[in-house]
């Protein structure tokens, strides 16, 4: 047989087995694994890792927020992710007020369309439990959509009571319900209670959020989905306080899950010390933390604790952005970015480290996220029918990571400096070379919506 | 030296020392304790227990709750405290809608003066913290009632705003914050459930207030505490779930408290299968749970986790008061009696049963309660200058409790045919013998308001 | 290409992945996975799983024990064992007094050659670490035999110097130290205590092995590997107990994994109860435990806490040989049968009971004990280049366990009458098939030695 | 009534209460405590805290080890005890190589008539459980010294039957076993490693003997204590290893004590590194901990999980002992001074520092040892009828501590120049004036055997 692309001599990895052998690539599905395979294209991985592209199922493209807008849209943020070797998103759709999930829904496949070079999935933020938003997630559902976020926090957070009628609707009809879990009202005494000081430094966004905070609507969220039932999914983990409350519920049955990031896992609240309210690069929520939460963050990566890692890539610039906050930490856009790096500072620091191995890397990268979205095995496989949604890696190339060459439409990165040995060199989106050796092959907008169906509980 | 009264031979125990000794008793306080005392009057307590007299900080007397009133007032729920060896209580002075702390204070007070036969004093239930509540809360610790309760759960609940700045008034000014912890969304969603199901048996009551209800609210305030620096004290704990937040609370440095109650010790959720409606009698919030939870109860009073144990007395007759809810469990009226059984429950379930020693008894019931409500040392000691607050109690004596001989102004007790091996055989307060061998000698009236001070973390 | 055989059509499933192909073999190997492909012999799976042939890490055939052997030896044993779906084995080469370990080895490879099915490894139990034995160690990790087992109890166990100069050498040259872990002394006192009180019933067997015998001796082990540095294998873990030492010891970082068995996961002790002796069928050390520590164990398997699950397949006849101990429970031969059925018991209790996915399956029965044991990649993977280790499992399939149907050489089973959904219908080994649909097509002798490399922490 | 003695105008500290009051002293108990007392003689106690005498419960006064002896004997310890308001002891009387428990006894005793200024009494350790000395435990008990120690470590260790032996000895007559709780063969190994290494400084005596190691032994004996439900005591206590499993066992419902020492909680491993062989200082087993052990240590007194605090005291000059081992630390002298400041720095570090109450104090380093090892109430309460044992205690006096001028027979203190609030300025023991501002009043040999009875779970 005569494929229309393969993949030859690689170290194939998935998040269980790793081998050597050629993938054969037909009508953009990987249709052969073995050897000998020829094809009208070869792209040699010899010394390569061949990885299922990875999933990150956290993004923020084009949000706005407190008056400005988030500067990677489709087009250079999913440019970026194929950069870093990510070949599926799901990004945020917001429900505006008064809005209905469905119009919100076709609002932010509008700005996706004809942009995206890869495909992309939306979870559903639901801002305004009214009227017929409740039935309308069964819409969303069957509409390819079944993962709802809401807040705990923030003027559109929700109440515990909406929160369970969330995780009933999402139990009952194959959803799964993302929660940004931090206490509101303490919260808002925290910053309230700092700016009434004065104290309106970057830093002090984090001594406004602090672990508690998140700590205990994580532990409140948990025991609604065990009381309901119903399924969670807690997003952008941050901190030991919160893990042991997802740990506890794991323990007790219920199906909850939960992701971290990267920031979270590399940087801390010593960076909100950077000087000439460099601070503010960090300022996201929940922000960074005490140095020592990064350990059991590892730790519970390693041992499924924590399934996923996803970026929550939210980039505003430093300058023009950021510094609306400059005289008042609570006005500084929220949010920073990373859509790019996160496979390569997790190979670092995960696999390089001896934290974890590289199959562990597949799962918590690809394949997990892939599972509990309801995109598997569609996405997150090396596997026969699956799409040929392919990373190759080279686990020796060493790049230092920089704004300069990084490829997302923001003037700084986190990362900035930072060594990794091991990075992407080519990555194809359904069997098609979206980017290869630094050079862009794709066209914005062959990115396709992601029709997704029931999650598992990983 | 001549005393009042003397009480000669008997077992001195205190919270942690036990010693033959008589105590001597002059203008209402102890004054000397030692050998060959003699006195006006003496009360021979060889081969009896000396100890504190018991310290009952959650009662509720001639309280209006859902249309009807608690049936025990001041003066019969006193006498009933007085048979079973209690010398103090703290009941709860609800403050109504609009009501200002100072008049809620003046009306509780009101229905005490004239008929309490033993020292009471109030907490102030905050159940409004609209206008100037939360400066007057100040003035009550001024005026000696420095503890004060909010529900998080009920109409009259308060939000975590509100829990916040009832903890930095306390932690301020030297008060202590008392919650009882449920989750009123969850609450109120299964009670909905439930009767929107048709369930409106007594044992739905439980059901709908499952113990991870209590759970999540209790690691909620414990957080808030923590978040705040602010002392709280868990009311009535009754499960594992709560337990566990208490515990971490307290390892983490939190300013933590707990105590429970004789019935989540020793009765559990199978007493809602009590054929005729009989559940109705345990119906109170939180509910009786399942048995599991009552080792771990016992454990946590063992090992201090837990500090007190206090009764929530609070009665309605089983006929014409408890009956209101007979088509619906949410309209009986929360409540059951036990503020006479008390000491004698605790001392057959835990001295007799081996759980603890008879120290530990007199610190859970009378030393610790009086610490942490800022009443010590003028009660909950057996030394120099305290309130001669003293009980006699004969360790060998077999009593049968029952509805018959208890002194509670309620047609039924939980307790019905319990057999104890001890029980008290003479209260005496501030030196006056208000019961002695089953006869009461005191008047009502001469009970006195207790001006209380710093609360203590115990 | 045209393969020397082709499994067609079935649902492949990896310990990460699932999804329908076919698979073709060459040489032994499997060189293929697609769609279409044809070979010299054709096995429809169409229905049917096709997973990496299981891997049962603890068995003993023909193995010595209180003056009998056990009665499967490498013929009848791995032809059991292939009715079942295993692949590999591997089997304790236990050290005579006084032997060199090659000796042993050699003796052990006597017994298998010829006879064996399957191929197989053996693990080294050293029983006398004398003179040049540990310097033999590192000749055994040379000549395929990486894992080392010492036993905590019996006559022949070893001191906690032997246990850590194994860990040391383990460390050194790319070992694995597996350990039996009991406390002895207890053991022996509680033995005797028994019989001199003349407790001789089966059920005695286990009153002198009690949980925490294990728990302590389990923790010690595990310290003793942190303390080195060295890797610890736990076999049979049994309890809540030990399993509590296994999560701490690799929770604080230490190279700690732990296999159960499905008897552990199943039985209880209240089997030992069986009328006519018939408790000694479940003689086996540990013992079977109170039913309490069951679900903990299938949780430490779901969550990774346990990496594996292995047969430890040691069966005696009821008749002829068990009741050698008829009057003294101490002379029971210990040991039981169940090489046959683990992977149909661990389908239908582990995957149709929901505690965990058929990928996890595959990793507790295959992958993983071919990683921990240096097998991986060439054992327990369905991937490019691996031997053809292949189980076709039909999950429909109705089977009742009986010691009639299976094919173990023993005169009972402990799951006789146990019901099952999901059964193995075809077993390769190497691509050839072993038996099928009921039929054994390999003739005994065809199973090699596995030359195994170096074990990974799973 | 005249009393011999009375103490007046103190505030009286017990483990539970605090009041102030008049002691009155007669015939060498305490007689009263009241107000308006009057004596032969009268100590003005004014803005002083009037306790219990404190209990040192672990003192190795004039005792052999590796050729040389320890500096304070029984008059020169107690003396020192004595100012720093210790007013009993117990020492360890230790079992030569086939001596009879009765000889050794008598050998320790002889040590101490004639020269002790306080009453003492003796451990039993047993080093030889041979022939008849298992039955002698009983004798010893009658005797009045019901608590054995065993060691798991040195020469003179026990095996894990003989410790069972022990705590079933203990079990059935009123005993209880004390352990130190050491690995030996792990110790054995490391030491042999480091020296062979060359590494013979202090801090490879640390390095020898890591907190795993204790941490391995001390669960190995509560295991072994639940399993024969005999009582334990784990002495010295250093690390939250050791303290993990102390606490798990308590929780597991066995009788398991522990005790900690003020070097424990107040120096750490640091101290090792002080120049010029300094580090010897500090050699003692177990040895000092990395500081983050310190604060679990304090949190476990705080909270019981701790019962007491001793002192090990075990003084070896820095000149002539010490050096030794100056080319090899296994030849230093295990052990280091302390039984003059414990009180002081309990004070300092536990009250002062706010980590416990000043009840707290008393209970830890009088009350609960008294209570744990049989000499309560005699010994260890400010009760009617008790020994007039008693500390007046300044705390507000300022001292600064040193070599120069604490009374412990040894060339350094590991204390020097460390600064407390709050010390001892009279000390009485059975009511006559051992110490007193800085004078000693007592004659050598005054001090009395104390026949101690059954030891008490606290």
């Amino acid at each position: 047989m005569r494929f229309d692309c393969v993949i030859s001599g690689g170290l194939c990895v998935t998040a269980s087995d790793t081998f050597r052998a050629d993938i054969g690539i037909l009508d953009e599905k990987i249709a052969a694994i073995g050897t000998h395979l020829s094809g009208e294209r070869t792209i040699d991985a010899t010394g390569k890792y061949v990885m299922p592209g990875a999933v990150d199922t956290h993004t923020h493209l084009e949000m706005p927020f407190g008056g400005t807008v988030s500067k990677d849209d489709f087009e250079t943020g999913t440019i970026a992710a194929a950069y870093g070797g990510t070949t599926s998103i799901v990004d945020f759709c917001i429900q505006g007020k008064g809005q209905s999930l469905q119009d919100a829904l076709d609002a932010w496949r509008a700005k996706a369309e004809g942009k995206a070079v890869l495909d992309y999935g939306f979870h559903i933020a639901i801002t305004d439990m009214t009227g017929s938003v409740l039935d309308e997630m069964q819409t969303m559902i069957d509409a390819g959509c079944p993962s709802f976020k809401v807040f705990m926090v923030y003027d559109f957070r929700v109440s515990d009571t909406v929160l369970m009628q969330a995780l009933i609707q999402a139990r009952d009809h194959g959803g799964l319900v993302c929660v940004h879990a931090e206490n509101n009202d303490a919260v808002t005494y925290l910053i309230n209670k700092h700016l009434s000081e004065g104290k309106t430094d970057p830093r002090y966004h984090a001594l406004s959020r602090p672990p508690l905070v998140e700590g205990e609507a994580t532990g409140r969220a948990c025991k609604l989905a065990q009381i309901t039932g119903g399924p969670l999914f807690v997003v952008h983990l941050t901190c030991e306080s919160a893990l042991q409350e997802v740990v506890r519920a794991r323990a007790n049955g219920a199906s909850v899950m939960a992701e971290t990031c990267p920031q979270y896992l590399l940087l801390s609240d010593a960076n909100y010390d950077e000087p000439d309210f460099g601070g503010a690069k960090y300022v996201m929520s929940p922000p960074l933390r005490p140095r020592e939460n990064q350990e059991p963050l590892w730790k519970g990566l390693a041992s499924n604790d924590l399934v996923s890692v996803a970026t929550d890539h939210c980039p505003f610039d430093f300058n023009g952005q950021k510094d609306m906050g400059r005289d008042n930490f609570a006005k500084i856009p929220n949010g920073a970015p990373g859509i790019e790096p996160r496979l390569a500072l997790m190979h670092e620091f995960g696999v390089n480290a001896g934290r974890f191995d590289i199959n562990r890397l597949v799962a918590v990268c690809a394949t997990n996220p892939a599972k509990a979205f309801g995109m598997y095995p569609q996405k997150g496989a090396l596997a026969i029918g699956a799409d040929a949604d392919i990373v190759v890696f080279d686990p020796e190339l060493k790049v230092t990571l920089s704004t300069a060459t990084l490829h997302e439409n923001v003037d700084y990165t986190p990362y900035e400096g930072v060594e990794v040995t091991g990075f992407p060199v080519a990555t194809l989106s359904r069997g098609e070379v979206v980017c290869m050796n630094g050079r862009l092959e794709a066209k914005p907008g062959r990115g396709r919506f992601i029709k997704r169906g029931k999650p598992r509980f990983v």
